[in-house]
């Protein structure tokens, strides 16, 4: 199958476009023999960069578009000028046409977002899409969503992002049964805003073949305590960008504290592989790329400010979704938990409470 | 005025109650001579500890409770069983008596909250209270709320934050005008849920005597780009401890990494008080104190698990309060904000968007 996989990119999107996007690509096409590429953008900027990563050139096509949206454009702006002729919206209707497997952009999360949910739509039984972040845990990576895509899901809509993010957990982690909890101020059941405790409810009910384990809380998440962490998308955006503000803060703490003196600036230079070793395990780079839920057709947001070696990570984890069939895995369970959703199986409590 | 002030402890809250309570408010009490203390609790256990702290001990009065709050009770059930006779409702009626100018509790929030509202009720103009962390940031320390106490703000409510947060931001860290921004999942006016967004219309509309920058994000809490930030309980709470659970893994990380081999070891041992520095000034018990605004007196929660030092730091941080009138500050400025609401103070617009 492998073979056979061509990845879209939308060469253009990102800080700095195809400067990143082509030498990325080369990396993961280095670890991934067989892979094709197929670039969309300006062919003038692609091709020279091209020439200069033989190794990528021998597995790619380019896509001219003269058209590519900008990154602080609105998405409804992105749709109007981007429609058919930008290289993000190409790139996602190779998806659709079956031309690629899956697409990358490093561009506006905004617009990807409107434009692959226009072009892919949403699956049958899924009524809003979700962005799905891998985040670095003291217990290995887990998949937390939603970090943006929609603002102010619903019980039923966060249940849906549980089975999408449980089985993008079996594809990326390789577990047979990741556990599964909803974000939430508190453990107890009584805790938290309606459609948390609703959504709670309606996972104990169902019965689905996850392993829901209950409510966590926002440090839950940096100690790995569930596989899948399920929220909506405000608080997930905002949980994940205060997490990595907090990174950034301590490691400029660390740097201000190890240059104060001669004696301290020796011993970081002793202790300079524990701290590469530290860097490596929080390096943003290996933990970029989220993951669009929901949509027929495997689409990955790069951080748009990430390097050749971080966008590498956004292709290897769209790689990752088509190997294992994140989409028909998906699929599969959203018809299950329709049939279980059937009013007949949801029985109303008298009290109303659980 | 600091010579009169009294504190009203209750010695029986946090994992560790008066062991924790009584050294703890030794330690302010050498900070702060002249301050006396209240402590409420089971006398059998706090007489022999007051013993063996002489400085707290002659500024101090015990008032002996049978009953106490446990920390997991529900805050009804804590109402109910802890109402009039628990250590926690003493000390917050204490402070409603005008017999102590605030009141510190390491113990059960939910019932903290209940209780302090129900003794001291919410000042007038205020919906609801909330608490307010003191974050660390790269600037300095920044004022966060609601951190829990109010699930679900409405737009209103979110200016009334804004409104009391600016005042403790004053009181708390000495400036005249300190900055105010609203968190949200981006910074453009059409992003995020639609209580924010309008919440971010009435700032700018009502011209409140406070700076209202606009929308902040996540990862700008940590870099210190205003020195208020206000949000909905239920996502601070979140963003809350998503960065403690941050802070705690990278920490657990740098550990591991300097630990693994002889020479990293003896770096870590030559930079000792580089890392000291860093612990330090991370060390979440030097930003203890989680302060009740919007109700009739001063009420700081500390946390549960926190040892004497952190504690102590809860203390001063009421004290603070005490001193630069917190209350009144907030009573003027809601009386100030409430005639800026009057309905012809704030036009509707055509388009309704701004």
């Amino acid at each position: 199958m492998a073979q056979q996989m061509t990845i879209a990119l939308d060469a253009m999107g990102g800080d700095r476009g195809p400067e990143v996007v082509v030498p990325g690509a080369e990396l993961s096409a280095i670890r991934h023999p067989g892979l094709h590429f197929a670039l969309f953008g300006d062919r003038s900027r692609i091709a020279p960069l091209l020439d200069r990563h033989p190794k990528l050139k021998d597995r790619s096509s380019i896509h001219h578009t003269d058209v590519f949206v900008a990154m602080d454009a609105k998405p409804s702006q992105a749709l109007r000028q981007g429609r058919g002729k930008s290289s993000m919206w190409q790139a996602i209707d190779a998806v659709r046409k079956g031309e690629a497997q899956a697409a990358v952009s490093a561009g506006n999360t905004g617009a990807l977002m409107a434009m692959a949910r226009f072009i892919l739509k949403t699956l049958p039984g899924i009524q809003r899409p979700a962005i799905a972040a891998i985040w670095p845990t003291l217990r290995g990576d887990s998949v937390v969503l939603d970090v943006g895509a929609t603002i102010g899901a619903d019980a039923s809509q966060l249940v849906e992002f549980a089975v999408m993010g449980e089985a993008m957990a079996r594809c990326l982690l390789g577990l047979e049964k990741p556990t599964v909890g909803l974000l939430n101020v508190g453990v107890e059941e009584i805790k938290g805003v309606e459609q948390v405790k609703e959504a709670g409810r309606l996972l104990r009910q169902l019965h689905l073949p996850l392993e829901y384990v209950g409510f966590v809380e926002g440090d839950d998440i940096g100690k790995g305590t569930v596989d899948v962490v399920v929220t909506e998308g405000f608080t997930g955006n905002i949980a994940l960008k205060a997490a990595e503000g907090t990174a950034k803060q301590i490691s400029t703490y660390l740097k201000l504290s190890l240059s104060r003196t001669l004696i301290s600036k020796l011993g970081a230079f002793l202790a300079a592989g524990a701290f590469r070793a530290l860097k490596d395990r929080m390096d943003p780079r290996k933990h970029n790329g989220g993951v669009f839920l929901g949509l027929n057709g495997v689409v990955v947001k790069s951080h748009g400010g990430t390097d050749a070696l971080g966008f590498a990570t956004a292709v290897d984890v769209a790689i990752e979704m088509v190997r294992n069939d994140l989409v028909n895995k998906i699929k599969t369970d959203v018809v299950e938990m329709g049939q279980l959703k059937s009013p007949a199986q949801v029985p109303q409590l008298a009290d109303g409470t659980r």
